[in-house]
């Protein structure tokens, strides 16, 4: 097990447990002493929330859930009557959940202020991703703005920093990255759908495959 | 009991059953139809709570009440080993929680998507108030520059706005204009202590008074 190394200063991570904020988590604890904040929102695919706990035990990290009541009909994410779109789109596809990184990056902003911790990793990408407005460069630019004015530390000019590391990056990329952090993806958790298994056609499936495609590795998710 | 006209169109109220929310939800109940959110989050004073719920059922208004896990360590609004203060002071004081608006409006932008909605109303106040950054104006702009990049509509060019009618005006015009409007401020709570009645002496409790004095008002609450 990894050990805490204290003198490195706390960062809070939003980690769902999935690619993405896995590897953002192993980059993160490289410098950090991460806190991951993970949101129960009643997510079809729940079964992430189990897969972040087990990669933060893995990794010695403190992991903290939190129940997020989004209003369910506003997203096939949540809304189990609606089908889960199985192509990828060039419009916001009906996975989007209104306002999700909004709500977790306010509220990872109120417990960083508590805890004194000066910064918020988000793994947001706008490169092999699915649409959202809110996992777009300027967006993670202006919520930095906002935070500014937001809060007391923000109005004492030392406000909360929100960094997106991958914002501008290649799935592929980041899957390598993760490979030489030795990120366990065969406990991330990507599909959407909800099932044992991921479903293979669903559009974080499809994204997934293709990371995993272009960057000559082998999903071992899949071949677990 | 006020008739629903449903060619108003709906729109949200941060409605908390305190003195400043209480007159926005008359003010916007004139034009619009309201649906108050309202947060349960282990607030010391959640007496507020059940005040939003009965005015609520007076002007026959739908109210959604949503719990909000902030950290209760980070606020004396919160956590009851904390002092809450009897003085009102230059600097922001220890009843501010962390985020708090930002978190409200950010979870506001989402129903309003998901329910079509154009509009979000916030009773903030930076005139009488106890110097919550997330009460400021300036605050106000840019979490409306967010909305435009945050959600599928801003990115659609139609953000939902954010509107803070009572940012610069002294409490005593917002009880004026309450009178005005048959506001039951009899049935509005302001008091943090959360007691069965009014302490008089925490922030909430002055500036309600000064107000009510300001306004050459009696306070029905205290008379009744």
């Amino acid at each position: 097990m990894r050990k805490i190394n204290k003198k490195k200063p706390k960062a809070i991570v939003l980690f769902s447990g999935g690619l993405d904020s896995a590897t953002l988590l192993y980059y993160v604890a490289r410098d950090f002493n991460p806190v991951c904040l993970t949101f129960n929102y009643n997510q079809r695919h729940k079964k992430e929330i189990n897969c972040a706990k087990e990669i933060a035990r893995r990794l010695n990290v403190r992991l903290i859930v939190l129940d997020m009541p989004f209003p369910d009909i506003g997203s096939a994410l949540l809304d189990k009557s609606q089908p889960i779109p199985t192509e990828l789109s060039n419009s916001i596809p009906p996975t989007y959940v209104p306002g999700r990184n909004t709500v977790f990056i306010a509220l990872a902003m109120s417990y960083a202020e508590v805890f004194g911790i000066e910064k918020i990793f988000i793994a947001v990408n706008a490169v092999d991703y699915s649409g959202y407005p809110d996992c777009r460069p300027e967006y993670i630019a202006e919520i930095n703005k906002l935070s500014e004015l937001a809060t007391k530390t923000g109005a004492q000019d030392r406000p909360i920093k929100i960094e997106a590391p991958f914002v501008n990056m290649a799935k592929a990329e980041i899957i390598k990255l993760g490979f030489n952090l030795s990120v366990p993806y065969e406990l991330t958790w990507s599909c959407y759908a909800g099932g044992d298994f991921p479903c293979g056609e669903c559009d974080s499936c499809r994204l997934r495959r293709k990371g995993f495609e272009d960057a000559g590795k082998t999903d071992p998710l899949l071949s677990a």
